[in-house]
């Protein structure tokens, strides 16, 4: 299948601090002057941001890698597949008539065209790599600004769909993993004190998702009156802290209460090596501590960006991929404690 | 240490039905004419119930082989090992001068002195042998009755310290283990009717105890009106319908929904070999489907009986006997765990 094929090097080695952050991304919202904006456009405004980003893409050198994937012509299978890789938004995910996206697996970069806004164009990085995302993105961004006129206000700056992307249009993410924090219970604490800083906080997988397997997704809530840099550098700090809060929790639960640690890890893996049927919110929760674990040295064999993409292929759509056949979700759950039995099964482990 | 030694042989070999039921016990309630019965009895006629008994066994050769603990010099562990065993009552277990336990490990015999009656004498089964304890204590009841008079009334029969017992004094129990009914929901149900049979439902650890794991004691409540013979079997009829309801509803959910199953066992193994620490309360709901899987043929070199015995052998005061020292809950917790992992690791699996 193509998107399969297409996309399956999308994922990049581990980066900075992956024992807590398991990626970054910046994305650029921009709109294209004087055509309706997607949410109120027809059928012809559609078609013909898709065509101005076609042609732009066939025309510029520094765009040449982008490759393909018209998202209204993908099954729904596949359309689930790319957005349970972070490929593509939970709204892109819907399709429909001239949704389109152009991406570059090599610089980890894509254009979604015609989501909420015209272009959403971002960058998305492992580990805590914010500045290199946005740089990436920001020359994505300029190249595609040079030819495409984007809906600009002097006062305001970029306009949007939604008012709260209007100005830089920009929304920087970190996906952060904080067992540590959790098992200590300082996280309901910090999430209270989160939008204090101008900042959101969010379940893996975006808005209005629950906080599963102490995954957590802290970005930028502010879009106007600052620059780019700023944000990125407010953002940057406040994920720095929390990094060393969650290492010093760590610390100090394998200093005070190790075998509490050691359970949980041991657990995990228990269950992962022996169920028979598992919901993917469950396999979530057990796939959390084993990051902990591999940490702890219990997986020598096991990478904390092998395990990413554990989390990735546990998920519906790949697996109904990988089976070939769309199942039902008990047929899912067998499927998905197969797999994770056979992976786990596999890993050495040492005490 | 004694205690151990003399009653480490307790256990007999597994009975019948031994896939469902877990034991059968028959016990005596009697107390001796013009002596106070116990819970208003002083040190005088406590002593004066304990020196007939004493001199009683010296000079019977039917009970000769009756070895005698006196329960007040034990510890508090030893006592706590004792009724982990289901040797001692509860109440036997709290001590206090002149409470012996004259037992025969050979017949599982038992005559607890000074408990609630002057006399609670017990025969202790493997399996559905209700006729057979009944038969072995009656033998014991005969001889005792013979040379001690007994409290008696024409009108009521046997008199008691609870009226609950006054008649027969008779009180047959049977543990089953009955997860197929539990998983098909259809015990909910079944514990409302058994009163209307004139019998009592308890858990695991007798009265007041909670369901756990799966297992139900269930015994006569009725002990007036009827003879010994007509209440064992009443009683026996109920637990042989009850089995058959267990094995339907087993074989009913293999054939519907063997996933359920299997995931149920493998988990419960999974987590049983990977724990750190665990309560006996979540060990007791391990453990309860493993005898499932015993059945289902997963583990070729486990049987009931010894299963059983590692039930026993994880609660607290048989693990502190086990590592020699009195330990605080969380090192019992870490010391369960470390016991459970050593013997399941040990054993053979098949799928």
């Amino acid at each position: 299948m193509d998107v399969v094929r297409l996309t399956e090097n999308w994922a990049e080695p581990p980066g900075p601090v992956s024992h807590v952050v398991i990626s970054s991304r910046v994305r650029l919202a921009r709109n294209l002057e004087r055509i309706v904006f997607p949410p109120h456009a027809d059928s012809k405004d559609l078609r013909q941001v898709c065509e101005a980003v076609d042609r732009l893409i066939r025309s510029e050198a520094a765009l040449k890698e982008f490759a393909r994937i018209d998202i209204g012509a993908c099954r729904a299978v596949e359309r689930m597949f790319l957005r349970e890789n972070h490929i593509i938004s939970p709204e892109l995910e819907q399709g429909g008539e001239f949704r389109v996206l152009h991406f570059d697996p090599k610089r980890s970069c894509a254009i979604m065209v015609n989501e909420e806004d015209h272009l959403r164009m971002y960058c998305l990085r492992s580990g805590l790599q914010l500045t290199a995302a946005w740089e990436e993105i920001h020359a994505v961004d300029t190249v595609v600004g040079r030819s495409l006129c984007y809906a600009c206000s002097d006062k305001y700056g970029f306009l949007t769909a939604c008012p709260t992307n209007v100005g830089t249009g920009m929304r920087a993410s970190v996906m952060l993993h904080l067992p540590g924090l959790v098992m200590t219970r300082q996280m309901d604490e910090i999430i209270k004190t989160i939008p204090h800083h101008g900042l959101a906080v969010r379940g893996y997988y975006g808005e209005n998702s629950e906080f599963l397997g102490d995954f957590y997704q802290i970005s930028n809530e502010v879009t106007l009156g600052k620059t780019d840099v700023e944000i990125l550098e407010g953002l940057q700090k406040f994920i720095e802290r929390l990094v060393s809060r969650e290492e010093a929790a760590r610390a100090s639960l394998l200093d005070k209460r190790h075998w509490q640690v050691e359970d949980v890890i041991w657990r995990a893996y228990g269950v992962l090596t022996h169920a028979r049927i598992m919901s993917s919110k469950e396999a979530f929760q057990l796939l959390s501590p084993i990051r902990l674990g591999i940490e702890r040295g219990y997986f020598p064999t096991l990478t904390h960006h092998r395990l990413n993409r554990f989390i990735v292929a546990m998920q519906p759509g790949h697996l109904q991929i990988a089976e070939g056949s769309e199942m039902p979700p008990v047929e899912r759950g067998l499927a998905r404690a197969r797999f994770l039995r056979s992976v786990f099964s596999e890993l050495k482990t040492a005490n």
